[in-house]
This record gives structure tokens, sequence and C-alpha cells, in this order.
């Protein structure tokens, strides 16, 4: 497959036996994941997801989109965490992180309800003015604060706007499939609705309606999506991490950790890469940041950042590690053309497109980075495409499952997230959080 | 002044003997800084540039980005690293992140020459097409491979759709005073230029006319940004850590990383910080980053990344510190509405300002990532304006160059830079480095 991860550059960070000590946990991590039997069962629908999807639901998601499309100058995506990441990763990195700039068709895309800020929120409410707006709403519950409050006003607009009637038309609902007070809105007012699978947690979820719609009314095309993502779970299921780039990067980042490295450091040569990053760090993030434990994961943009963390990579603290992203060839490439006068000395790069400058840009910095004591893993993918990323993405989730089992903690929890809702909602006085707040607020 | 530290987060974490061990430390550190004693003292020109920038430049500035915002539809700054991260951030800060689709009046803004990316390039040439054009290249050399590339191909397009006199007239070159070949083509073709100081490195620059003519031509208020920054001139100059908010950030950073906390993440509760953070990151990464020292600066916003590597700082590896960011009241405020229904439950909220929650939201933040063993500085700026953030930019600015001396390194090289570029250029074929270039492809 067109993805693939090379070790080539960390060969004098991890000696080979190193490779073969890993392979017994690489193994029970893997019956974990596929009998069942690890923590956090009750959510791997993802791992059969792109062969079980409902070819139906699918088939409205493209329905949905189209109308999207062919009625709405504006479509605001409302959510947060793994209900806001994805979507907008996937956008980003097929079309482009300028896309409401550079769209020919189909809406505007802004994405609301996932921070409390009101001029964040001000603002794509004044995006709205004057324009046909749809929303769509992605939230299990219903009752997360972020999105609620978005969606409330959001909601409030719309039926200011245009009447009770025809907002009905234009909101859908991602939501449970049956339970939960924004199923009960939306069955109530007519809102078309898409399900959250009870077996996929927000960061897996990109791939079910959660991300889908949106995705589609960018005009992607999910059915390439998908099927990357099943050609990547028929390809990543050997257990022998000599022959599975996706538990060969499971077992480096676990080596690289044990060895101290206690950061990942995400590079990407392609600013479209950027929020891919983004979405990489809740996966990871939230599947292994307990107990104490996990990488932390960061990010960069190269060459952009060789000019501002770059001299930390090569000559900071020794606690990174990296893993560089390349990716295939650029939708449009760019020669450097010949001057006269060569007054800026770039006359040796003429007739060399970006992209090899760039290649070669990736090379000096793995090599340099290493003389400066930080190994780099690095992923190919060859082609900027939905089949690609499809099976990426799965690539990720396999891995992160693998690597969190191999970590000893439950890939597929976060209970450090209610952490600060418990202390905000008793701070704001909710129901049934009385006894709570004052003790938080003696400390405040 | 409206922009202050709290560290009463921390209580839990710093003995109170130890701010009194750092003093000496800070006493120091002041001092080579203002006596110039300290390695680097030749990049020490941003420490009175308030009271010593050229007023008649930056007349010259205000005037040149008025002819931009009456004249141009686009503005493309090409620059890389501090000739990008500061005005970028300056301007997401004080307009928004979402500048080009919210404004009115002025041109749309976009930067280019910070990376390699072909695709990158090639966007903002088409997001040129069939619009009122203007350039302002930053480079103090004009040699860097990035934004010298970006230039050749941008100032190309430009003769070619607006003839070479009409080009020159578009064409703002910020560089050297005298020398390089930037200075030379501007010169011959008549470009206005603005003068990039001797004594201030690229990270130290954005109040410098590197910064300037971008910030001016997105419409704000460059004179009060200057103000700003004099006034945190004359307010941080006391070397008493208790009395002086810098030394104390620089002190507290300090503290944290001998107890082991190896990453400050900076975490802002608006989008508009983001690329804040990311100057930020420059500023300290590049700066302290060398010998194998440092902290490793890295960002989030909340409340949207607490539903992402929220997961972790509260409960994963303990190896963070956070640095809060607060703004003041937000621009345009939303206040939640009640709900008949109350279906998403959150009538409690009723009557709240969106800004309330969110305050609530970092409080609720702070506390439960300090029972996680996680502390908490907080830097609270009052208001969203161009005189804050002066203040802020030299705030950071000067903790940054004490907090460098108080590691053991001089704050103002970055020697780890050039790794990547000498590879780089021996693998490119650039004449010179020809002896490099057999060993590294052996490498590969």
């Amino acid at each position: 497959m067109a993805v693939s991860l090379s070790v080539d550059y960390i060969k004098d960070f991890i000696r080979p036996h190193e490779w073969a000590a890993m392979q017994p946990l690489v193994t029970a991590a893997h019956r974990q994941l596929h009998d069942g039997t690890g923590a956090g069962s009750d959510f791997l629908g993802w791992l059969t997801w792109p062969a079980d999807y409902d070819r139906e639901e699918v088939a409205r998601i493209k329905a949905a989109a189209a109308r999207i499309r062919d009625t709405a100058d504006v479509l605001v995506v409302i959510g947060i965490g793994g209900s806001y990441l994805g979507a907008r990763a996937v956008i980003e990195f097929l079309r482009s992180p300028l896309y409401n700039s550079l769209r020919a068709g189909g809406p505007e895309i802004y994405f609301a309800g996932n921070s409390l800020s009101a001029d964040a929120l001000s603002e794509v409410l004044a995006l709205c003015e004057g324009k046909r707006v749809c929303l769509n709403v992605i939230s299990k519950s219903g009752t997360t604060t972020e999105p609620a409050i978005a969606f409330r006003v959001l909601r409030a607009y719309l039926e200011k706007t245009v009447g009770r009637e025809e907002a009905a038309r234009r909101i859908f609902v991602t939501t449970d499939r049956s339970r939960g007070t924004l199923k009960q809105l939306a069955d109530r007012e007519g809102y078309e609705t898409f399900v959250v699978p009870d077996n996929i947690g927000g960061r897996y979820s990109v791939l079910t309606p959660v991300g889908l719609l949106p995705i589609a009314a960018a005009g992607c095309d999910i059915d390439a999506l998908l099927a990357g993502a099943a050609q990547a779970m028929q390809a990543l299921q050997e257990p022998d991490l000599t022959k599975n780039d996706c538990y060969r990067y499971a077992a480096a980042r676990n080596i690289l950790l044990r060895k101290g490295r206690a950061v990942e450091l995400m590079a990407a040569y392609e600013p479209r890469w950027a929020m891919m990053s983004e979405w990489w760090k809740q996966l990871y993030g939230e599947s292994e940041g307990k107990d104490g434990k996990g990488l932390f994961p960061a990010s960069v943009i190269f060459s952009t950042d060789l000019h501002s963390l770059g001299q930390f990579v090569q000559d900071g603290t020794n606690l990174l590690f990296e893993t560089a992203v390349l990716l295939g060839p650029a939708q449009r490439e760019i020669t450097v053309a010949p001057d006269a006068d060569n007054g800026d000395g770039l006359n040796f790069l003429a007739g060399k497109t970006l992209s090899e400058i760039n290649r070669k840009a990736f090379q000096g910095t793995v090599l340099a980075h290493a003389d400066g004591g930080t190994p780099t893993l690095v992923l190919s993918v060859d082609r900027v495409c939905e089949q690609e990323l499809g099976y990426l993405i799965y690539f990720f989730e396999k891995a992160c499952a693998v690597s969190g089992y191999m970590l000893g903690v439950n890939p597929f929890d976060q209970p450090g997230v209610e952490g600060y809702k418990k202390n905000m909602f008793a701070l704001l006085g909710k129901p049934g959080y009385e006894d709570r707040r004052a003790a938080l607020e003696q400390r405040l």
C-alpha cells in the first residue's frame, strides 16, 4: 500500500534486539484487540466499521450533503473534540486550509461550538448574515456545554431569519440512535438525523456520520475514504511487527518512550497536514495520557517551524522523537525559474520543483536532527486523496489501540475529561453540583 | 498595568523559599541584560526599541500601509520565522483568525514563503488571480531559501500581470539597511524599503518594520502597539522579582523546569490567541532550546482542547506545567437565552454571558489540573487592544531574555537552525557545499 512507515532513521536509537523484545507485547495487544479481551472493549466498533457501516445511511449522508451543496452558502458544523477535529482535519487535508477562500462550488464551512469564546461564536454569526445557512450539530447526548450553547444560539438565529419550518429543513443532527435530548428535539422538529454509533468513541469517529456529513458537504468522496479504511482493515491484521507498519509504529513509540523520549513531535512538510496533527493529538493524547503515563503529542510544520522550534529539536533538551509525515506529489507543482541577475543566488535551484527542494529539506533535516540526538520515524503517503487518507486514519486508530495496550492503559476511556466539567458545573451553579461548589470557591 | 501574572495556582508546587533562592539569579540576569554583559549582547536592540525607534520610518510605514489599504485587494507577506510569525500573530489576535473573511475594508492578507510547499504557494497565486496585489517581502539577507523562492515566483507573477514599472510601486521590501542582495535589488528596481535592524534578532523583531508594515496594512494602530511596549519598558525594570511580573514569570519557569517539568503548555481560552502561541514558541524555543537545555514550548486552546489534550494534562505523564492566558471582555458578547423546553438542560445558564461561562471553565480547569498534579501560571490581559498587546510582547521578550540567562544559555543566537540548512544545500548541490554531499547521501 501507498502508506508506509520507515524506521531507517532510528537505527542508531533502537537496537535490533529491542524490536524482537517488543514482539510478544505486540502479539498480546493484538490479541486483546481482536479478541475483545482488553479494557474498553465496548468501544471497538471502529475496528470493523469499514466493513460494517450502514450503506443506507451513507447514501442518506451523500444525499444530504448534495442538498447542502446545492442550497447553502454556509454550513456551520457544531461540535467539540471528536465531533469537530476529524471533519475539519480531513477537509483541510483533502481540500485546503484555505478551503473557504479557494472553494469552487459548495458552501463555506465554519466550525462552532468548540469553545466558550463569545467572539468566536459572534464571528460565525456575522459570517452567516445575509446567507443561506445550514447547520450540522454533532453531539451524542446533546448536553455537552460548548456545542449545546452554540446550537441554542444558531438555531434561534436560523428560526428567526427563515422561520421554524424552513429551519427544520436546514438542520442536520448527528446524535444517538434513540436516546438523548438532541434526538428527542430532532424527532419533534423533524430534523434529519444520523447516528453516532454506541461502540465508537469520539476520537475514533471521523469515518462515521460524525465526520462523514461535513466531509461530504465539502465535496470529498466519502466512499473512497471508507474504501481506503477497508483496505487498511485487511492489510493491517498481521501480528508480526516486521510485516505490519501499523504495529511497528506502535512498538517504536513505546520503545522510545521507555528510553525517556516523553514527547512525540509530529512534523509534516505540508501545511495542509496541520489539522491532521490536531486530530492525531486527540487520538493519542486522550487514549494514552492517563494513570500518569503516555507520550505527550506535539506538532510542527516544516520547513516553517525549522525557523522556530527547529533550534530546540536540533539542540535543546533531549526529550523528543519525531514522526515525519511526507506527502506524495503536489497537486499543483511549481518549478524554480532561472533569473538573469541571480541576485537572490537561487539559480542553483533553477529547473528544480518545489517538491524536490522540499524533499531535500526533509532529508537534510532528518540527518541533522539525528546528529543532534533526535530520532525520526518517517510515515510516507504516496498521494493526497480520499483513499489513502482513509487508510491512514485507520492506520493511526489501530496503532493507537495497540500502543495503548502495550503501554498498559485503556485506550478507549477518558476519565480525566470529567474533572474540569464537574468543577465548571459546580462553579456555574448547575443543579446537582451544589456540594462541590463551596469547596472550590474557597480555593479560587 | 492591565497585564499581570498570578502565581496563586502554583502555591502547592513552589515553596516560598524557592522564590527567594531565585532572586540572586534574577538579579544577575537583569544585570547581564541591562549592562550588556551577557552572551549575545550585540542583539539587545529590542530592549530600548520602544524609545529608540525611528519615528520617520514609522510614519513611512503608516503611509505605505494606507496606500496598500487604498489600492490593493490582496497583500502577500513573504517571510519565514520571525519575519512571519509576529505579524500574523498580531493580526489574528487584534483582528481575528478569520480576518480575511470578516474584514471590512483593507486587503486580504496571505502569508507566503514560509514553507517549501508547492501547493501552499500555488494557492496564494490562485488567490491573487484577477486582484490588485501588493507584496511585502521580509528578509534581512534576501537569500533565505523559502522566502527567496516565493519572492522570485510572486515578483515574476506581478511583473507579468502589471508590468515591471507598476510592480515596483506594489513591492515593499523590509531588509538590511545597506547590504545584501534584496537591498541591492530594491534600490535597482526602486522598491520602497524598510529596515530590519542589525541589533534585533528575527524572533524579537515584531515591533520593528518586520512586523509593523503588515500589521498596519491590516488596519491596526501601530503607534498604540509601540506605546504599549514603551509602557512595559518603563514598568518592567524593577529587579525585585516580587515586584516585577515579567521576572516572576522567568523565575517560575526556571523553577518548574528544575523540578522536571520539561514542557510548558500555553493554554489560552480564546481562539484568537492561537498564533500568538506560535510566536511565543519561536521566541522561547529558539532562545532557550540549546546546549541540551530548555523547556519545550507547546500550546492548546481551551476549552476546545480540554476535549483533546485535556485528558493528558489532567492525568497523563507528569511533565507539564501550564501557562494560562486570560483575555479581557469579549468584543461582542453573547448571553445564553432561556428556552421554554430546556431540552438541552442549559437553562441554568440562562442570563449568563459566554465570557462568564468561559471564566468558570478556566477556574474549574485550573483547580482540576492542580488536583491532577499540573500547576498553572495565569497571565491576564485586561483588554484586547494594541496597547496591551504591545505591553505583552515586550513582557514576553524581556522575560525570555532573563529566563535564558538564568538557564545559562545565550538567548539571542540560534546555531541549531543552520544544521538542516547546510545539509539541504549540500543535497541540492549548492556551490560551496560539495564536500558534505557524498557523506550525507550515503546515509540516506
